[in-house]
């Protein structure tokens, strides 16, 4: 496995690999990896000849009261994960080196963006989008795995490429959960053991609007009420939103006659989770 | 010479020529193409195998106040001066196929955007960052040639190529002049004969902007004030800006101690000319 820390140099050496015809793979992480991202990376290996997985805690997607400076970290642990699973290029760059001197160019979705996350966590999506477009800008990938438990991300990378014609195929891998249900995420390591426990009202709220759904329920505000006290049953937990949106252009759907995401964000003590389901015809 | 209308089959053909190992020049343009264009394609010609010219007048771009409807446009005499100069592909794409249904993605750059142009023109260099984004990854080139005439311009493209790590070189073609010194540009086809004379206090005020430098004149009031009353001798001319700024960041400059640009934009009636000159040391 090849590590490399300067972005101009990761440039160079993708550049000659293109040159010689391989597909490139990559796989974007903010590290602290866990079997969700080793997934999107046996996703990606399986399709590709050369698998790029970079680590970058990318400050511009964290609003100033976030946990940017709390994000859990394991370098060492993450090097050996990417050994294991045939990482070939491992690209770890420092923020100075993402964001120069009077750095001053942003990617923005203004639409997608709107509501979810992207209205309790402003900016951060224009950050995400920025620093996905440099990373393909370096990588020039054939192909790149985003996981569906950030599902309006997902979206919205999608959105970028179909909009500024990035030449890149964007897959989708399902999210993988704990045992319990407990959808696999690095900010899982925040949570105490009770918050842990009632963390598992996320799944159990949407496995519920599944239930009903497939019963016939068609109302988002019954689905949506009924998910809301699954989870107030828990003190610990304090609801940021539960939606039930369009599964293509996010919007706020009441009746549900065509594909949706339900899509939920739960504060634990400091800890933000977000959960997500389809309901598909 | 090939001609491609959609985004789509422009961005295969050039994948498959990337493969071959071709070096591919893009000079992108709104057409109604004069020999400032034309010396743009021959600057790219003479350093790749593969010269793209697209002509597209980027509605984005143009705020709703302005010039779009009647921005000057002659496809036929545009083809043939691509013929004739060795265009290998010409891509005339329309709005539509450049801005898909819900399009929502948009490339903003926030600081050398700011002052000059920016000023008068909001939302004017996102739209041109956004649509030569656009360009560059439908076209994946290996260079690409934007002319001095637009000199924020030229620089906002320099900046948004560092910070989103574009693997593009970009050529910076000198300014062409008509043998009376206005600066060749679509639209100066809109000035009356009277409004023509007039226009040539731009190039007269920069000139003299450049002795009095030459001079040893420093301070950038002085040379504003004396640029000022030259153009103002012309009372069909309404000055929108003449401003002084370093050559780099574009930030107004008082005394000149390093390269600074010296830029104006005056109108004429409805038209607005731009015009520029670099002091160097």
């Amino acid at each position: 496995m090849e590590h490399i820390v300067e972005p101009k140099e990761l440039q160079k050496r993708m550049v000659i690999l293109r040159q010689k015809g391989k597909r490139i793979g990559l796989v974007p992480t903010m590290g602290f990896l866990h079997e969700g991202h080793l997934s999107l990376m046996r996703i990606a290996r399986s399709q590709c000849d050369v698998l790029v997985v970079s680590i970058f805690v990318n400050p511009t997607q964290f609003a100033p009261n976030e946990d940017l400076d709390r994000y859990p970290r394991d370098f060492e642990n993450d090097k050996k994960k990417c050994e294991e699973e045939g990482v070939d290029i491992l690209f770890y760059p420092t923020s100075e080196s993402m964001y120069e001197e009077e750095y001053s160019c942003w990617v923005d979705e203004l639409m997608l963006s709107k509501g979810l996350c992207g209205a309790s966590r402003k900016g951060h999506f224009r950050g995400v989008c920025t620093v996905v477009a440099k990373l393909f800008n370096l990588v020039q990938p054939t192909l790149a795995v985003f996981g569906e438990k950030d599902a309006q991300q997902l979206r919205i990378i999608e959105r970028m490429v179909r909009d500024l014609y990035f030449p890149i195929k964007i897959i989708r891998a399902p999210i993988l959960r704990e045992p319990d249900g407990l959808a696999m995420s690095s900010r899982n390591k925040y949570l105490s053991s009770e918050e842990r426990k009632q963390a598992l009202c996320l799944q159990k709220a949407l496995k519920g609007a599944v239930l009903r759904f497939d019963q016939g329920e068609r109302s988002s505000r019954i689905l949506k009420e009924e998910m809301t006290s699954e989870i107030e049953k828990m003190p610990l937990a304090k609801i940021d939103y539960i939606e039930i949106v369009d599964d293509q252009n996010l919007t706020p759907v009441n009746e549900i006659k065509s594909p949706v995401l339900v899509a939920l964000a739960v504060e634990f003590g400091k800890t933000r989770l977000i959960d997500n389901q389809q309901l598909l015809f």
